[in-house]
């Protein structure tokens, strides 16, 4: 007896999913560990920069007022009363035609507002004091950096769901966050299941393969800004099974099963979510690969199903729990990327259903381009390595030829795109 | 007295940098910690995949040669012997006209060719056995997947330099890598100097402003692959910083200060650099920001004498220092990856230097586009958190319209660049 589904599709089974009621937390953690992190708050200037009037080059402070009359023919001279760097502050009240000989990023002295480069000011001492003479006038505002100049108190510079940056790090400390508040990494539990797996350090045996795709969708969890509590293997036991993920579920924010999810004699995960009471959004999606992708919920917690065929259990992770997982990171755009690329080469049998084929987005003279990444058989680890993207080849009776503009998708990216696409 | 330095070309300073002698070293890590990490050596099959014949579909495994009178009006009867699932192997003996019901990823008992899929049998009971019958002839070969098909023991899947992604963790899952072999993160040393500085959670005093350079830099040292050590921030004094900078040197691969190597009046690191009898390699480079970049060596160390100002740092971080850490990662392109893009506002001013200017690529109907990612005064930081691009404006008398074609750097990709550019 083969199970009857009901394929929906692509954009309706991914609603399904982000109509799921779940938000981020916010937790506050240290700058020094906060690279990488998504932000959960907007973070807004906490001050203005620079937060005083300073010099942006090395050179004298003076009183523009004093410079006036200065030019070729008519230097005028200055003395020079306070040598200043950067962090230090003059301690002199400077008065007409004196000045602050003072280094890039320092405080204007407060009388002082023009600074004259140093290679434009001739350099001496006249009886044990030092003076500078200029051959040019300068207005008021001259080479003054004015405070709140880059930024005012109470801007908002980065909008929480933004990934953290080196140069979001940079304004983090310019304005004191020495704790940020970031989105709390969402804990997804993994099991693989699958009488024919072994672990990765075990010898091969006849009829059994390595586990390789709980290592995958671990590192696709890591990828997404999600931790991951790795539970191990199960063997095709409905038993064993049932209870391993009942009592998984709640030590995790949700749960990532791979295997057991079709309609073969030993897929029992159907089975295990009919008898948990769990609520299946769908157990079935008009793409491939992934077409048995099933997503259920129970207690306020999604269950993810994927299909123990590496392809598809890459797809379906990208397309249904990646953007559920940005969502808790607090950002405004949490699916795949799309943008708009040429098929470089042909693409030519035709398939009834939406293909989403791993493939390699590279650049051609500021152009997109695409191409698979491998062969496309679903069972294909080695095309997985090289695919930074899915082409998506929409489900029809015709093929595509290369130079064909096709839909993308971006795997590794962190604007993302918000729904539609 | 200003000193004279003599700028010289951006290409020649990279060259200078990368002839450098300083090689990588791989260390064995765990699988599971492996993801982002980049492998110091090419990754092989060590094994055929599959490394047995296996069934693709749900079915029964048949000899094709029993199936080829098999027609609409001929239905042929198979006994059905076994039921195996992924992972188990039939201890029965296939013969004439027996089937053994078969899941996908079962290994193909030895005496069947062919896989008849579940669907196109009709399964029944006679005298408490099970049997099966099918209405059309099988090849030899129809629906099995083949020992060595995906890939074959020896083949070269990935090679060494190659950034570890969802997809190359499961191929070295597959193939047993639970040590990985990868690139040793090279430890890079790391000060701020500069009176005016402050620590992040210090509240701000007149003339002084909070480090923030020191924690951009400790993101782009992450970013690029390599590990930080921050040995906090020095005054501008001498004495101070020439102890603390040698002293540093023997506890990292390579040393970066950021501030100090202008010719101000405070600027110490130049002459730091002369005492320790370090080989200065460049001080002075054509372009903007980022002019005073200095880079040394001194007993097989390189010190990175960075701007103080935010933008220059950034900009002399990622020409100079990140080209040496991806050598050090073993990449065989290891400078910033260079693309063609619309410049999609105008940048009248000329200027005689080669600029590199923080910018915003974005992708436009399938091409690239990029614009200034705010103001583009040196000391901006907010400009810094948006851009995850440099546009090169090559120096001259003349200004960039809107709409004309310009090189971009990326800094948020791993793909990279062979030099030259």
């Amino acid at each position: 007896m083969v199970e009857r589904r009901t394929p929906i599709p692509v954009g309706e089974a991914v609603k399904r999913v982000m109509d799921f009621s779940i938000q981020g937390q916010t937790e506050f953690i240290s700058i020094n560990k906060s690279f990488g992190r998504y932000l959960s708050e907007d973070i807004t200037a906490t001050n203005d920069v620079p937060h005083f009037d300073r010099a942006p080059y090395d050179g004298f402070a003076v009183r523009a007022i004093d410079t006036k009359l200065a030019a070729q023919t008519n230097p005028v001279e200055f003395e020079v009363v306070d040598h200043i760097g950067a962090g230090l502050i003059t301690t002199k009240s400077v008065e007409a035609f004196q000045a602050v000989r003072i280094m890039t990023g320092a405080q204007m002295p407060s009388e002082c507002d023009a600074v004259v480069m140093l290679e434009l000011a001739k350099v001496y001492e006249k009886d044990g004091k030092s003076f500078m003479s200029i051959k040019r006038p300068y207005n008021s505002g001259d080479n003054v950096s004015y405070r709140g100049e880059d930024a005012k108190e109470g801007d908002v510079l980065i909008r929480k769901g933004t990934k953290i940056n080196p140069g979001t790090q940079a304004i983090l400390a310019t304005f004191g966050y020495a704790k940020v508040p970031v989105a709390r990494k969402p804990l997804v539990g993994l099991f693989a299941t699958g009488t024919e797996l072994l672990d990765v350090d075990d010898p091969l045996e006849p009829g059994k393969i390595r586990n390789s795709n709980s290592h995958m969708i671990a590192a696709q969890i890591e990828r997404t800004g999600a931790e991951v509590l790795y539970f191990g293997k199960l063997p095709d036991e409905f038993e064993t099974c049932y209870e391993a993920v009942k009592q998984a579920l709640d030590k995790v924010d949700m749960l990532i099963t791979t295997g057991g999810v079709s309609v073969g004699d030993f897929d029992y995960l159907p089975a295990i979510y009919e008898k948990m009471k769990a609520a299946v959004l769908f157990n079935k999606v008009a793409m491939r690969p992934g077409s048995v992708t099933t997503v259920a919920q129970f207690e306020g917690k999604l269950l993810f199903g994927l299909s123990g065929n590496p392809s598809a259990c890459y797809v379906g992770f990208e397309l249904y729990a990646r953007p559920i997982i940005r969502k808790m990171l607090f950002t405004e755009k949490p699916h795949l990327r799309k943008e708009k690329a040429i098929l470089e080469e042909d693409f030519l049998k035709a398939n009834p259903f939406t293909r989403f084929v791993r493939s390699d987005l590279t650049f051609k003279e500021g152009k997109l381009a695409v191409s698979p990444s491998g062969l496309d058989k679903s069972n294909i680890v080695m095309s997985l390595a090289g695919a930074n993207s899915f082409i998506i080849l929409p489900g029809g009776t015709r093929g595509f030829e290369a130079g064909t503009e096709v839909d993308v998708l971006l795997l590794e990216d962190f604007t993302g795109n918000e729904w539609p696409w």
